[in-house]
């Protein structure tokens, strides 16, 4: 029996296109284990997915969805106004078991939004998260909220702990992994309110393995296979961690045209 | 009329013999414009003092400051119960006029909370900061606070950009420096609570030349010339850029490792 996953074909840059060579890729490699759901327009997704070699005879199908959200719309007013987009018929699908779980490159805001609305939340978790993953010396580390949840309670972030512990032990096929908290010094008194509050919490819980505060420092050592912050501080640290690689090939390049400069002279 | 700078001897990794060295260093290439007073305990600076070549003939004065703060002792606990210590001594010189500024890389919570019970604050500073001096595309910025103040009121980040500004202003030759808020989007509305209300204040101030939400991606493009956040994320987002160039660093140490290890094969 294949795995059936929606995907949003209207979600991120170049869509339909893109999305849909990615799916054909996804179905090829995959071997009939996969099935695919485009759900977008109709007459461009439809288009798309012809204009692609061989993506005919791949068990892709599409779904019409004639609404679409854009990057730049505010999340609650798409969500509400929207209710045909690609966002709410693929989580639609999933929420009537006539897909296994969604894909989307869209607006994160209304992907939320909109998940809480169809899909509903867990027992014991209050709010959705969204998770980065940060590369270590030791393979990956989880890292979450990176955005989603600005201003958590110190119970949010216990959430986002068991959530991440789940989702590692059961995807990276981590055994009993580790859940660090993201703090400023590795002492237990260390910390702002929230954290200070979220270590007494995260020591409390008998089926988490907390391995204790974690600095910015140690993250990249792999401190812990899931590391807990809010989203303002997760978001702050992945794009800042993600600029530096840019600003060290932008600096070298610099110097290499003056050096060709000065090879002109 | 040299200017005079006391000198916390017993502060940071082996002192004191680092700090006289660095002290002999400074007064040597000052050519007479500084004159220098190291403050510890008697016997042991004045022996590190003339172990150095050419150091007594420098305008350097060991000032006796019998006991010392450690770097993991207690801050509060350290500055009542030591009022002889370096730190105190150094401090001490400044508010009496004897000394123009204090230099010390010792116990940063010690130096901060001596220096809020003897020097006192600046009208309108509610709370000392620590800053941190971050590489850009540009040159280098100043963020701040990194550390010292963990959980901010709106109010403080406005002080830091006040402060920030006249640093940079003044001892960076800084024309009409550019302050930003560090934040996860560039648009007005963007981040939690602190920062939405701190861009509103912000904003409303003559005096400063801001330049509206800073992303964590932009800083090392030198968005602005400050960047203000509270303790918690200015801290771990220090760290975390620091540990990103040990940790390249030991990631190619070891894979130059192993390429030696497949060279002996």
């Amino acid at each position: 029996m294949p795995r059936r996953i929606a995907v949003d074909a209207m979600g991120g840059d170049e869509a339909p296109a893109v999305v849909v060579e990615g799916a054909a890729r996804a179905a090829e490699s995959a071997g009939g284990a996969l099935e695919l759901l485009l759900f977008g327009p109709e007459a461009p997704v439809r288009e798309a997915l012809h204009a692609r070699e061989g993506a005919p005879d791949l068990p892709i199908r599409v779904v019409d969805a004639p609404e679409v959200i854009g990057m730049g719309e505010a999340p609650t007013e798409a969500v509400k106004q929207k209710p045909q987009s690609s966002i709410h018929r693929g989580l639609g699908a999933c929420h009537e078991g006539r897909a296994d779980a969604f894909v989307s490159a869209g607006n994160t805001g209304a992907l939320m939004a909109a998940s809480l609305f169809i899909l509903g939340r867990l027992p014991g978790v209050d709010r959705p998260t969204v998770m980065g993953i940060v590369p270590t010396l030791e393979g990956k580390c989880l890292l979450m909220d990176v955005g989603t949840n600005v201003d958590c309670r110190p119970a949010h972030l216990v959430q986002f702990a068991r959530m991440g512990a789940v989702y590692t032990e059961r995807l990276w096929d981590g055994e009993a992994p580790t859940v660090g908290l993201l703090n400023v010094g590795e002492e237990p008194g260390k910390g702002n309110e929230q954290t200070r509050r979220a270590y007494e919490l995260l020591r409390e819980q008998p089926d988490l393995r907390f391995a204790g505060n974690v600095e910015g420092r140690d993250m990249l050592a792999h401190a812990a296979d899931v590391v807990v912050c809010d989203g303002f501080i997760g978001n702050i640290t992945l794009k800042f961690g993600e600029s530096i690689a840019t600003t060290v090939c932008w600096a070298v390049a610099s110097m290499m045209r003056r050096l060709a400069w000065w090879g002109t002279r």
